[in-house]
């Protein structure tokens, strides 16, 4: 049996992108340091990421590099560090110390020159000679002061771990400085950076396809997940996953984090049901994160319709309006209003939809936030900067950044439009809110679940590319899944906006 | 284009088996009070375990429950907390109290009538009424006795991590008894427990075959794995497999614990390639561990035969022997000596095997143990009974036990042999085992890589019962991958000992 076709293979990795975001960073850094009128001395030490075993067994989780290491170093290996000497720009890595019987258990003891040339950095030491190493290159006078990673993610309301290890007193450290320009410079992707993401997106865009081509009534929702795992894997070489895969169909289309171990995807797919599919595959640390929705028989209902096409328009306008200056905040609003006004259309809502947005009706059907930044991590870090305030009316607090737009961030627009017992029936109850809901109508709703439409959008000079190439219109989605061929012939690329692709 | 077929499908899970396990804990426990004169009171008291995200980051790993609290309750959610009352026998479950908006993220915030029933406990309440519940239980006078688990994993050389939880001071705790009992009920399976790893056995032999048949030159080892993660999720419903994947070919397949993030499954199949391809599935909870070892151009040379048939021998040989009552050391040492025997009769070696057998020739070319216990964990614990000694010379220090077999224990038979210059160089140049290696004979299997045969066996009253069914002959393996059915239409089960199937 022939295997399932693609028309892509895993591209060669660049390390050079590893050495172009050290350069960002140590000049990022200079530039900081000089407008304070503070030394251009020092280094950047960071720690990479250590292998966990499961609990108190040696079963050994399959090793995934901490994200800030992964974009100064790409290093794969685990129990490494890393430095950039701020003077002279000077990348070095330090290697464990393996033993002997390494060579027996685990593989070949590398040299230390086999790292250096890998991952193309000025030198590399053992992990045991950092102290010695960096006090022997520093030039000052005193101890040599180190720029460690210490730093609130603003998603997880976690701190980095900054880097320990024996004989850190021996050094002044800076635990404030690094992370706000370290986290920025992740924020604007470069070339390189992009191609990887588009590589990830390219790759999940073709594996939803063979996806929703293979759905079929009587399908488990983790079936849906395994065909997608061994897509990205099997044809782009993609062993992680930028997030545990949402497979929910049904009234589960309306968690909008399902698939995890307390609803593992175990549902049977039923005729009638929407299907809500959020999967993305990761490509050396860069992610991807792409939802489908469709109805699992192929054919859109026309409420189906109603709904998906309201979320359509959304994720529509929205990437119509990207451009560098555009407020991400008014682009959740304009999102919401879309929804609103199509829900109204579709005589499930009435009223003036200005009210509407004034009561925040729009935070009932998508709680959720329009979208977050992309890259090495799935929610990308940089959302909000130091000082910033997240806004805090319902929906738009759930917003993971209110910046405004730039060239080169990489941000997911992923309206959606769900039917939430716990949302819908207080709202629907509320004294102002009440008005607005033709309830008859919206009882038809009741168990539809919802609907998600999430592409990857690079923001350009003028406008942005929408990088997540998979069918999007009701006529395209019933066309792929009877059969028809993608991308269709005369490819419109119709959500794209802005001249380049 | 029709997925490839599968005779399999998940069986149901029966929650009667946690509930077994609990009775077997506190009979066992409670004999052992009464032997010591101890007071029959007090609860047994586990924390299950609790969702971990990445580094500082919101990603959260796929939650797989710890293996202690899986045994006793097979919850698989996390955050949980499980008692039992020494006395009554009476079982409590506590779940975490969710916050409300988990309904729109995570789902439906199920009551814990909803988890009584899923888990056949006798009560559940929530995580932080432990105090009072277990307080409010307590028929004694002064503090009640909490058995708490703590104890060494001889395998990882970790501590298990003792239940944690506000007002424990309040308890009286036994940090001691619990662990060595509860890690002995796990030593022996019952029927129910035999029947999972049976399940996940046969979908993951399966699972081999179909990786057989499409291993072809030019694929790529993590191809292999995709495969095989594909075939057990979607036919046999299992998410996670018992240990990441050794797809490991030529050399490679010298490498014991090939396949981690640092040696990543990457290599390119060659003509001429053995493949060795240790992978296992696990079915709620309970897991397989097999290896095959095969051409990847599906035709043994000379060679090849010479080495695989020496483990083969071997593997057969142990099996043919295990019953209750033998010395798992003098089955690892069977081992050894047939591999011998064959390398001696493949003019690889010369001289007395048994002078080889002083000398710990077996070690060089099978440096690991010849197998370990299987259960919720792929290295199940037990293997060292508390006072036990590990034995010291090369090769038997690294098994696993060392105990007896017995009738229900559940043990993986992994014989193999492998061409490690580490260990082969310094070998052949002592002076006490030089004399025993024909160079110029073994010179040729440098970058031979090895071949490791590994069987899941259950210890049966006068025998054993092979679990995993894939073929192993090299005529079975030749035909399989030329397309040939499995199981053979006249199955022989040549590998079968003992009455029980």
């Amino acid at each position: 049996m022939a295997p399932p076709p693609s028309s892509l293979s895993p591209p060669k990795i660049p390390m050079e992108l590893h050495e172009i975001n050290r350069a960002k960073l140590t000049k990022s850094l200079r530039d900081h340091l000089s407008l304070s009128s503070r030394p251009l001395k020092g280094f950047v030490f960071l720690q990479g990421g250590e292998e966990q075993t499961r609990y108190c067994t040696d079963h050994a989780e399959l090793f995934r590099q901490e994200s800030y290491f992964a974009y100064l170093f790409g290093v794969k290996e685990p129990d490494f560090y890393g430095a950039i000497d701020i003077e002279t720009g000077e990348s070095i890595l330090f290697a464990p110390r393996l033993p002997e019987d390494y060579a027996v258990w685990l593989g070949e003891i590398k040299p230390l020159s086999f790292f250096k040339e890998r991952y193309m950095v000025s030198m590399v030491f053992y992990t045991d000679e950092s102290a010695t190493v960096l006090h022997d290159r520093f030039q000052g006078s005193g101890k040599p002061l180190l720029f460690l990673l210490h730093g609130l993610n603003t998603d997880s309301n976690k701190f980095s771990k900054p880097a320990d290890f024996e004989g850190i007193e021996k050094f002044k450290t800076d635990m404030s400085t690094l992370h706000p320009i370290l986290t920025e410079c992740r924020v604007i992707k470069s070339e390189m950076e992009v191609a990887l993401i588009q590589f990830a997106n390219d790759i999940s865009s073709e594996a939803h396809v063979e996806v929703m081509r293979k759905t079929k009534v009587g399908t488990k929702e983790y079936q849906l997940e395994s065909m997608f795992l061994h897509h990205t894997y099997m044809y782009g070489g993609c062993r992680h996953c930028s997030y545990t895969c949402i497979c929910a169909t049904g009234e589960n289309s309306s968690v909008l984090h399902y698939g995890h171990a307390a609803a593992p995807n175990d549902r049977t797919l039923q005729d009638g049901d929407m299907a809500l599919l959020d999967m993305g595959a990761e490509y050396h640390f860069y992610g991807s994160d792409i939802t489908c929705s469709f109805p699992v028989n192929g054919k859109f209902t026309s409420d189906q319709g109603l709904v998906y096409n309201a979320v359509l328009g959304a994720h529509d306008a929205v990437i119509s309006s990207m451009k560098p200056g555009v407020s991400w905040v008014d682009m959740h609003k304009l999102a919401e209003k879309i929804i609103l006004e199509s829900l109204k259309k579709g005589c499930l809502l009435v009223g003036e939809v200005d009210d509407m947005m004034v009561e925040r009706l729009g935070a009932v059907f998508m709680p959720h936030g329009l979208g977050h930044f992309l890259g090495i991590d799935t929610h990308d870090p940089g959302g909000y900067l130091k000082g910033a305030t997240r806004p805090s009316t319902s929906g738009l607090k759930a917003l993971r950044t209110s910046r405004e737009l730039q060239e080169g961030m990489v941000i997911t627009v992923e309206p959606g439009c769900y039917f939430i017992n716990a949302l819908l029936i207080p709202a629907m109850e509320s004294s102002s809110a009440s008005k607005f809901f033709n309830c008859e109508e919206i009882g038809r709703f009741k168990g539809f679940g919802g609907v998600r439409i999430e592409s990857d959008v690079l923001v350009t000079t003028d406008g942005c590319v929408n990088m997540t190439k998979v069918p999007r219109k009701t006529c395209e989605i019933e066309a792929v899944m009877a059969g028809g061929p993608w991308p269709l012939k005369k490819s419109s690329n119709y959500s794209e906006n802005g001249g380049e692709s």
